[in-house]
């Protein structure tokens, strides 16, 4: 299956070289490459943009909770290949049902070997130590980092995803998203308002945040851009006081949503 | 003019008395009295609640910048009286003309005098020690921060109300509120949704909480309880990001808002 996606001008050469050759591999499987960090050293806000044929991105889950099942139907439903990532994959025939049998469910090295995309989805306290156990696989691809530290805020003002991001290293090409979205909202992207629901995403990588971009919108959600992998902090804040609101203001449905109404 | 405010049940014997006397003085107005941190050690979420006529109470105002003026004016038009503190008072003719003239433009120690609610609009970099230079005057008033730390956020994780606290002392009833609204909202306080904007608001005293949540109503808007002192280092986080996407996703308007969408 093939899709066309929006990618910015290329700001380096050897981006422009890769974009010019034929459509595959897809821009974004780039992980034997060394990667350049676009986002922060090369602002490319005023240049044109081009359009391509490129496959969908293979995705990788590592997690197998509420919102790994929850993200992982929307991204399949909108025809990627899924490969969740566990720990103990062979207890995990409940899940493989109600995620969908088309999916499948590896070891951790397997799923990140297979996606090109890898979606980290673990408790906040397993996502530094996996990331580093990982660090050379994961070095280069594009990382989601949905996760939540809560009370384990990195309270040097960092972003959790900065964390996530140092573990993997030089290469890491992470973004930020997803974390201000509760699992049940999945199934139903517009709330209330009928307007689709925004996934606050976050990162320093120009093709990255492409790539979320392109994944946030064929959910049937509203891709806001939040900046830089250390603006993200906002984010990992907000998530509890998200909660918080969805208990206080909408009854615990677990179906509210932050936006920035307008005037 | 007279008004009924709600308040939680007595959770203290001295406020149980204060409370059974005569509705003057306003049981705000306790700045010689020692204060007990009411929020924070003594929950009264299951208590019920009395109502009592009360005066409104009179609204000091440090600083004469866009939110001092924008606050100050809805404030005013809700009934309150309202005394602006500046560093040099006799240059603020055309602020004082803008801001209607039965209000009062004295120094900052005449309008702390003034004011039983104190509310603090300068640059957050003169807050705290204007904090501690008049900590005595503000010890025991509510004090509703409204500063912006940005770049100066406090990166031990806590909130810049939490700063403005400690440099008060230990009588502080510090509130965080109106960090998360653009100046220009406040003569528009229902949004292109109809709905009122939210005012996000937190703080440690259950009292001056609760008197906050008043002003907030009485202006228009839609008071969000955000948590304890502590928990307000999101809204100072949700500003920059507030700025951004208004700029990004609203042209700049400056009339964008923050909102919890129910399901």
């Amino acid at each position: 299956m093939k899709i066309r996606i929006c990618a910015n001008e290329p700001t380096t050469t050897r981006l422009s070289q890769h974009r010019t050759r034929a459509p595959t591999p897809h821009p974004i499987a780039r992980s034997n490459q060394p990667h350049v960090n676009s986002r922060q050293h090369y602002p490319t806000s005023n240049a044109p943009k081009k359009r391509q044929l490129v496959a969908k991105p293979r995705i990788a889950i590592l997690g197998t909770g509420n919102m790994a099942l929850a993200l992982g139907k929307s991204i399949m439903a909108a025809g990627h290949f899924i490969a969740y990532g566990s720990r103990r994959p062979e207890t995990k025939n409940d899940f493989h049902e109600a995620a969908g049998t088309e999916s499948r469910i590896w070891g951790y090295q397997a799923a990140i070997d297979a996606g090109e995309i890898v979606i980290i989805t673990l408790p906040y306290k397993e996502v530094a130590a996996t990331a580093r156990k990982f660090a050379e696989s994961l070095s280069g691809k594009i990382v989601i980092d949905i996760t939540n530290p809560f009370a384990a805020q990195p309270n040097n003002g960092q972003s959790g995803a900065q964390v996530t991001a140092t573990a993997i290293g030089e290469d890491a090409r992470v973004v930020a998203a997803f974390k201000t979205n509760f699992a049940a909202t999945f199934e139903q992207p517009s709330d209330s308002t009928g307007e689709p629901r925004e996934v606050h995403y976050a990162g320093d990588d120009e093709e990255a945040m492409t790539a979320v971009e392109e994944l946030i919108k064929e959910i049937g959600f509203k891709p806001i851009d939040c900046g830089t992998l250390a603006e993200a902090v906002v984010l990992d804040h907000m998530v509890p006081l998200m909660i918080r609101l969805d208990a206080t203001e909408h009854a615990s449905s677990h179906k509210s949503s932050w936006r920035i109404t307008a005037p």
